[in-house]
């Protein structure tokens, strides 16, 4: 007989279909688990797959009296109460470096239809706006790559694929860490000085309670009015209201975003700024990184039903 | 008093301000030279500024008896007639490399923008679908870069800084050129045998009579049903009606396109399709590119007007 998965976050059935041949999957659709499943077959259940983004504190986890795995798909984990599930006795996994070069593609992405105004560029030319001449103050040219100054905030496995590639594109590259890296990209020991110091701000950082809103009203104002912001990680780590109103009031030049403080909802007075560029978080929403994600889930799963230790597990550090 | 420089081309006139400190414009707008000048005028003319893909044959050469000089603003002068410059003396310029990062920029951002759907994201954000879990085809995952093949037809340097870009995006990366480079990439004897290997098509080849059309319904074909094409080098190096029916029929996914058969037109039949990312020419469409490609131009007008030979001089090859 096949082990049992809670499903317990909302995932698109395309997914999961890899995991359904090998567990007996309960799907709670993102909905409440209580709701949909009874407390009988809740108490059998032993590990659960989750995005890492959503909320999983100790209430929860307390549903679960047998619980032992909870597995996340994808890198992230910041919903999930470390300390919690360690009193429990409960282990964490994750798909660490999965998607990396998937998530770092999309900063990319977005960082160059942002600074090259792709989304204003595509409608001149379908509007006919081009063909007729007509002027726009949005095409105006803009800074390059060569010699343009990127600051990568965060150095793990995602902010190093970023700066590899920006460095490519004949950019300089520094980086904000809690550690100085090995690495030939300049070192700035503070956010705010390496928000002083780049004009385009790569927001690559594991998100946690300690980077709640750290890109703030102050740190945006230091990227200056020629400046962007991209972000990747998660939405809690910018200040979402000093956003809208930096890119208002033209404080920064633009941002590209694929994550927003309360997916999958972005602000009205955010989505109606022509000077961003916007993506529902698809990060690492690429085929390759989805196999290489679900690779890691089943990896979890199959080696915590073995009674092993998760071979892709959450460290605290 | 100042040396008199003809403006063949329709260019913004901001683009015209260093060139108009150092020599007396004859400013044409692009309309023909004879309507907005006098014939006494046009026959003093020793040197004219044109865009490169502007047609300039014999004929338009023989209004001028005293021209010795064509300087193209940026890197293309295919069209301007090499030969019949060469049988009347006329020294021709350009820029060559100093739009490159830029042009190769604009190729990858229209490479990530198409692969990566990111108007459709955009919009699915925008418009609400996201929030309301409203399902959306384009939404599904696509291949990423790492190990993705991508082809570069055409190695001078826009081809050279697009291939180093994708191999720092962990793509494998061959290319089709008529010789054979000492470079890291995987070289293909022919455009079908690269088209055959590749799913993405970067298109950098120095367009000219022999590179009309080359990109044809059958070179589409081999790219197959996930295939891409780019295109920042000249719009007549693909068939675009070719391109119409292929993105039509979905016998390739999608293009991304910097230049058209004839600009600013774009074909409504072309314009109205969702798997198309559009850019109104604006390869070398960046700060530094312009002040590179200026410090050419009035390199070559200086030096010709000194009456020593044009340092940016095109080599007919």
């Amino acid at each position: 007989m096949a082990n049992k998965v809670l499903i317990y976050s909302r995932f698109p059935r395309t997914m999961m279909a890899r995991f359904a041949e090998r567990f007996e999957l309960l799907d709670t659709a993102g909905k409440p688990a209580r709701e949909v499943f009874s407390a009988e077959e809740l108490g059998g259940i032993r590990a659960m797959l989750t995005a890492g983004g959503t909320p999983l504190g100790a209430e929860a986890m307390d549903l679960f009296p047998k619980l032992g795995a909870v597995v996340c798909y994808g890198t992230g984990y910041d919903g999930v109460d470390l300390k919690a599930a360690a009193a429990r006795n409960i282990a964490v996994g994750h798909s660490p470096g999965a998607n990396a070069a998937s998530v770092a593609d999309i900063a990319m992405t977005l960082m160059l239809a942002t600074t090259r105004r792709i989304l204003v560029a595509d409608q001149y030319v379908r509007s006919g706006d081009w063909a007729s001449s007509k002027q726009s103050p949005m095409m105006r040219p803009q800074a390059g790559m060569p010699g343009r100054r990127i600051g990568v905030y965060g150095m793990g496995e995602i902010g190093r694929k970023i700066a590899a590639r920006c460095a490519a594109f004949e950019s300089e590259v520094g980086y904000f860490s809690r550690t100085k890296h090995d690495l030939p990209y300049q070192y700035f020991p503070t956010l705010e000085a390496l928000a002083d110091w780049c004009s385009v701000l790569m927001i690559a950082v594991r998100a946690g309670a300690e980077t709640q809103h750290v890109v703030n009203a102050d740190i945006l104002k230091r990227l200056g009015a020629v400046g962007y912001v991209v972000n990747i990680s998660r939405g809690s780590v910018i200040d979402e209201r000093a956003l809208v109103a930096a890119l208002s009031d033209k404080t920064i030049a633009g941002a590209g975003l694929d994550v927003y403080e309360t997916e999958p909802h972005a602000p009205d007075a955010l989505t109606a700024l022509p000077n961003v560029v916007f993506a529902p978080h698809i990060g690492g929403h690429t085929l390759d990184s989805h196999v290489a994600m679900q690779n890691c889930v089943i990896a979890n799963l199959e080696a915590y039903f073995a009674g092993k230790p998760l071979p892709y597990s959450v460290r605290e550090s």
